[in-house]
């Protein structure tokens, strides 16, 4: 018998920690220390709210794991993670200093020797925190172990991608609630929150007991505008400030939900009233370049040649001078990770990736066009794990 | 004439800079580059949301000012900052890459030497950004001016202090409805959304055409529990979770609202029912604290003294077990930021710093007690700046 739950396992987050110390076994590192609040979600399931207070993740070669943490978080550590060498200290800046633990955890750990592997040269200088640099509290030399994280985080697991349809899904309900309580003379913010809202209390009313979010920016599932109507369309990352809809807006809306921290994106073009014949073709070529990209994607290709077809696109076209940015980025416990569909990146396509296909057409009189989909690189192809409707016809605004 | 505006003006942004550049005249820099997005904008007032994208501002020592930003958000920068020489790359990582754009904006800015100035020793390896640091990019060797950076944020202008009280103003509102909306039966993430959003739109409604948010978190004010709900109050920083209220339960909520960038903090510990002796007497120690470290603090005395204060009274009545944390944290564009009120910091306090003043006591069998409330030191003492009820019968939730 086994209680229903949508949590990463504790053998997945072991076999986490052994494919890392794999992928830097070549490396002669004597542990390996991460600071960064994903990736410590990432290895160990531990969720906290970074802050000055440093907190720290120790992997032995030989698979001991320790933590650091401050005195607040030890009960909250110690019960989410299943970690025996649980280190504190009493507070930051403290006396002694508060860093100097790490060093005292890694020695009780039995991690000496000439280079130290990190995902940052030291605790980061974050909400007023200030210390010393890895080399100088270790006397090991730091070698940055980030981008072989990047790479084993790209590829997701089975019940990684079940999280990550799980936030389709409730980003879906407060993107139809936001459609739905947008309308002329209602303002940005109204329509927003009461989508959120909704669509908050909806889900916690139906997966709540089997639900944490474990976000840093949201604790449920939301859909806004971020200030993309009308002519600010136009600027791809415009904040949220609160215009109120009128006849002929263009707007560009973006959904997510926070699912054991792994994300999901959802963004569609919508018209209050019906597009002009201008829009409708750029709205069209928006739609047509995501096509693009949908097909170009399978197992083995580099992640340039995607972004090389929609480029095509907008050459053939002549569309260059509405080109603001690449095809897509991956997406996970980030909502922005490596790699990216960009002609800069050769990273090759392997199945279990999941990206956002989001090119975009951006035209200080016409507006902003923009759909996002998130889609999971599969044995053949993709999996477009967004279901939405593209097509304009079902995302007007009656006026 | 004059428009209303709340926004910090260009004249007090040149005067940060000329001001960094003061604090940092005798280091032999050959100019200052900065990363970090909060002091981007402490400088120029250009709010954005951090990606992989690299975006930097560089100060040379003439005081000239230049961006790097991809070309996404050109005419974003353009428009929020009066700066004349912005460059842009296409994309990121891009091909050419990306951060390839900076070592040619310095020399464009006349910036050469061998020392250069910087927040971070390179472009954080952030939502999948890899990069080289700064000596590997420019040949110059990096001095970290974060510490500088943190001093001079450390004390606020007039300017700062007004945004400061504007946003406790906001933050009252949502407090006084997520107790008004509190109840047996109901759940945490319902009061608060409900807080939160009717806060929210009466907010926009009186100042949404001279507000901004400017925050990577909320766009607005709110309300809520992060989960300190009953015996989960003994935990500082638990993560929301959903509980549903129940007679007996201690609660610790925490309200906020981001203006201009700019943050407050106010915490109550509630009661839903009357508590019992036991709970009145936690309650009256957080209380107590509370006022030790509002009459100790004044200019001129260092940090650490507000903080042994404090810790004292916990001597003195045997409340050790109960200790979790030091006594607050200076706040403005960040929510925490340095100096600390911590037995560690020797930073002298100044006129214009602004803190937050949390005690706090934890017991498993009896709940979280904390009230934080934001204070400025003011010439001779200090200016409470939030001001709702912190005695126990104004803080009951009926039954």
């Amino acid at each position: 018998m086994q209680q229903a739950s949508m949590r990463i396992t504790a053998a997945e987050h072991e076999e986490r920690c052994r494919a890392l110390l794999a992928a830097t076994a070549g490396r002669s590192l004597a542990g390996i220390v991460l600071f960064d609040a994903v990736n410590i979600l990432y290895f160990t399931g531990f969720a906290f709210i970074p802050t000055e207070r440093p907190i720290a993740f120790v992997l032995a070669p030989d698979g001991g794991r320790g933590m650091l943490v401050p005195r607040l978080e030890r009960e909250h550590a110690a019960r989410e993670t299943g970690i025996d060498t649980i280190a504190h200290y009493d507070e930051y800046p403290g006396r002694p200093a508060a860093i100097q633990q790490l060093p005292a955890l890694l020695k009780q750990m039995g991690i000496r020797g000439d280079r130290l592997g990190a995902d940052a040269d030291g605790y980061p200088w974050i909400f007023g925190y200030e210390g010393p640099t890895l080399p100088e509290l270790t006397g090991m030399a730091f070698v940055n172990v980030q981008g072989i994280i990047n790479r084993l985080q790209a590829v997701k697991s089975p019940d990684e991608l079940a999280l990550i349809r799980e936030s389709c899904k409730w980003a879906h309900l407060a993107h139809v609630l936001l459609q739905r309580y947008t309308g002329v003379g209602v303002t940005e913010t109204s329509a927003a929150l009461r989508a959120t809202q909704e669509a908050t209390l909806v889900m916690m009313d139906a997966i709540g007991p089997l639900y944490r979010a474990q976000s840093l920016y949201k604790e449920g599932p939301g859909a806004g505008y971020r200030g993309q109507i009308g002519r600010n369309a136009a600027i791809p990352h415009a904040l949220a400030n609160n215009i109120t809809f009128q006849p002929g807006d263009v707007l560009v809306t973006g959904a997510g939900c926070p699912m054991w921290g792994y994300n999901s994106e959802l963004e569609r073009t919508m018209f209050v009233g019906e597009p002009n014949q201008q829009q409708r073709e750029m709205f069209g070529h928006a739609k047509a370049t995501q096509e693009v990209a949908f097909e170009a994607i399978r197992p083995g290709r580099p992640c340039r040649e995607i972004d090389e077809a929609v480029r095509a696109y907008y050459e053939r076209h002549n569309l260059q001078p509405y080109w603001r940015h690449h095809t897509g980025h991956a997406i996970g416990l980030r909502y922005h990770e490596g790699p990216f569909l960009d002609t800069g990146d050769e990273t090759v396509l392997a199945e279990g990736m999941v990206f956002t296909i989001e090119p975009g057409f951006y035209a200080p009189d016409l507006g902003g066009f923009r759909h996002s989909d998130t889609v999971a690189v599969t044995a053949g192809g993709i999996e477009i794990m967004t279901y939405y409707p593209r097509d304009w016809e079902h995302l007007i605004i009656p006026v």
